[in-house]
């Protein structure tokens, strides 16, 4: 399925799954987007399918509603008239959905991480190449605009041989919403965070390093060791929750896993990325995107935006300077009506666009199921490495030895492009 | 020897081996501590032993010279009148030197790193155990200005529980004295790169951490995995060197090691580091010096320093007023002085006025040969670990199990701080 070009669609008929936090920012994105025709909609909730139909009243969209039933979503993706399922529900209903859709013969594009377990790694990348139908997995963060920039700084070469790479999820999610009864659907956060350990969501931080490492394309990830804090924050937080409100007592008890984790990928062409994940320690956000080359080097947090060409960094004329000469394409064409659309800067609707725009002039996804697979893989090794005292664990290879022939990601927006945008004021 | 005091010296007389890069402004600095008298200098060459004698030529300095044999410096330590040993050859004659001028009743100061093999670490921490001698190696960083606030600001809570920390030696080397015949004695440094894979260099980063956490003195290192790139640059570079200077060519075809080495280590108590390791990479020069704990974050390279409190950094007003409030009493009395001397900025000062200090007061050393033993052994264990796929390799106690009672570190000048420094305009 790398490289894969599936029949043009015209207008892609969408149905979206989860219509939370999460899901209801991408209905409104995905409005904007010329040739989409928003149809279905659904979540367990009837509340919350509604709230999406709202999003929508001053469009062209109408979609029918599906909630009420644990697979309601089932009976939604049955329909004929679908070409695309968007899932954004919680990390355990990723796979079974995606699969599910795959097999009634509709593409998939699904949040991070994809799949939870190296089993179900393997049924999205198996039902995807015997089906014929993409699987995306929705990483944004691929289409943030320093990570835009530094992919292609890379592709011209700016950097030279690519040696060392760093990307993280360091964001305190214990503050607010995480735990808060009326933030995340039934707690499945909290739940994600009480009963596991190692990095479980490393796919912010591994995706652009691995476009720009050319990782499936080129290179592949070979053994990685992770290793985790113990937890000094989490459980103390919960404790403190459940003797105000009974509805945490469950989770008093857990043994939580590590606040920070760290994680180091070695690939078969002797790079290293290291990874990190912390939702658990009052720090800035951080996703660090460090790319280290032979010739350049290049990191985002924490800000500013640094570059250097050795011992100095760039000055800020020689910042602009380079930016309007390595500014991608996609970029030049989406970048500034992406940032007035908003979503995390821009880097949704960025993501969202190009996704509709591949699929409706038959252009390979920037994402497929191995980048899914291998990305959201990276869970359950790091669980296993670190139940096992840090020692490393062979990486699995989901192209089944084709990375090394497979081409890297092409941004260039040849053959594509022609998608238009919804006007806003 | 944790917290051992040895008998007061009124006046401390030294003697230096090594007398390089580092052992020239070791006695430049020295020199400048009132209650010292430098009474040997030693080195294999002896142009260098002069070179450091004509340093001390307006001062009351006159040290004799040891030069011209590779055994000189036996010689020289079988004199009686040393207190101290100061060493500053290069890694292999570390723990030889260290030992024979225990042996022989001096105390003992040692640079970094001060063993290389597992072994060699517990010969130190033997011998200094037997002969009751310090053996201190002279990680300047622990002295370095905003590592000591931030030691600071953990001794008084304002991180509350540290959680992780995160240390490297990130500085090209590759691109002048290392590679070039003029610098570094016989190309030690180069071969050093040229033979090993590791972490060769953890002690910078480790140091400042290491006292942050307590380690030896109440948490305790666990195991580590340690995991390397391939080498893109040197072996390249030396081959471009060889080509036009045969003396480069027995190096040319040395396997190197790789360019960037990342080590995570996990402590008793459940704590994690992260230390890097690159002398060859194109880059900006950091020892990241990051803290991150329940309750602050701190964060030296890139610069500028940061701190937080929580998701938002402070503002340069705070971080002033922090400072005056926060600045530890050696920085006080010592830290202007030091700035002027220079040395790394100041904290090369700092260390050997505290050293010295200590010797004279009878005051525990704030590193002692547990610390040596201890920061120095991460190579040869990070060597193992890299050699065998990453797989996580278990740290050494050389304290024996005393870290669970040892005292941390005390930077108050309790006891101490009474030696004067000689004035420079
Ligand atoms: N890429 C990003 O930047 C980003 C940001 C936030 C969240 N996410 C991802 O998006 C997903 C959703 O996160 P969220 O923050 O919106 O969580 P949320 O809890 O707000 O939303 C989940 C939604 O799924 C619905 N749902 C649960 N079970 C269902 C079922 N069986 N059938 C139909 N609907 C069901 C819930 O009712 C809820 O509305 C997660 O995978 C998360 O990791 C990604
Ligand atoms: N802490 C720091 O910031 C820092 C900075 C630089 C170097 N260092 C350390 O200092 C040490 C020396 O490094 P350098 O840069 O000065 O190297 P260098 O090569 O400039 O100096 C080493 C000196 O040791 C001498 N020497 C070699 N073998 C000897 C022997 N058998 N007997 C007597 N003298 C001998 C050499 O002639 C040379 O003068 C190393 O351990 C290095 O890691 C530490």
């Amino acid at each position: 399925m790398s490289g894969y070009m599936a029949p043009k669609i015209d207008t892609v008929r969408v149905a979206i799954i989860g219509i939370g936090w999460r899901g209801g920012s991408a209905v409104k994105r995905i409005s904007r987007i010329d040739n989409v025709d928003i149809r279905y909609l659904c979540d367990i909730e009837e509340g919350r399918a509604k709230k999406g139909k709202e999003y929508l009243s001053n469009t062209k969209h109408n979609p029918k509603l599906f909630f009420g039933k644990t697979f309601s979503w089932k009976e939604m993706i049955d329909k004929d008239d679908i070409d695309l399922v968007y899932i954004t529900t919680p990390w355990e209903w990723h796979t079974p959905m995606a699969v599910y859709a795959m097999e009634s013969g509709k593409h998939v594009a699904v949040e991070v991480p994809a799949a939870k377990t190296i089993d179900q790694c393997w049924q999205l990348v198996e039902t995807s190449e015997r089906t014929k139908k993409h699987c995306m997995m929705l990483e944004n963060c691929c289409y943030d605009f320093f990570e835009l920039l530094t992919l292609n700084l890379a592709r011209k070469g700016f950097f030279g041989e690519i040696i060392h790479g760093e990307g993280a999820y360091i964001h305190n999610l214990l503050i607010n919403w995480n735990f808060n009864k009326r933030g995340y659907y039934k707690m499945w956060r909290l739940k994600e965070n009480a009963f596991r350990n190692g990095n479980l969501y490393p796919t912010h931080g591994l995706g652009p390093i691995c476009q720009i490492m050319n990782i499936n394309r080129g290179d592949q990830m070979d053994y990685l060791s992770s290793i985790s804090s113990g937890d000094f924050n989490m459980k103390k937080e919960v404790e403190r929750l459940a003797r105000r409100d009974a509805f945490f007592s469950p989770y008093a008890n857990a043994n939580y896993r590590g606040n920070m984790n760290t994680t180091v990928v070695k690939t078969k062409k002797g790079r290293t990325i290291m990874i990190q994940h912390d939702v658990s320690s009052p720090r800035v956000y951080s996703r660090i995107h460090l790319v280290s080359g032979s010739e350049g080097f290049a990191r985002k947090w924490p800000g500013p935006e640094k570059i250097s060409k050795g011992e100095k960094w760039l000055s800020k004329e020689q910042m602009k300077k380079l930016e309007e000469k390595y500014t991608p394409e996609i970029v030049r064409k989406i970048g500034k009506l992406a940032k007035k659309l908003g979503g995390h800067g821009g880097m949704d609707f960025i993501m969202d666009w190009r996704l509709i725009d591949c699929l409706r002039n038959g252009l390979p996804l920037d994402q497929d199921v191995y980048d899914a697979a291998l990305w959201s893989s990276i869970s359950p090794l790091s669980e296993h490495s670190v139940a096992n005292r840090g020692n490393s664990v062979d990486i699995i290879d989901f192209t089944g030895g084709s990375w090394k022939q497979n081409t890297p990601v092409d941004l260039s927006l040849k053959g594509g492009g022609n998608t238009d945008v919804i006007s806003v004021k």
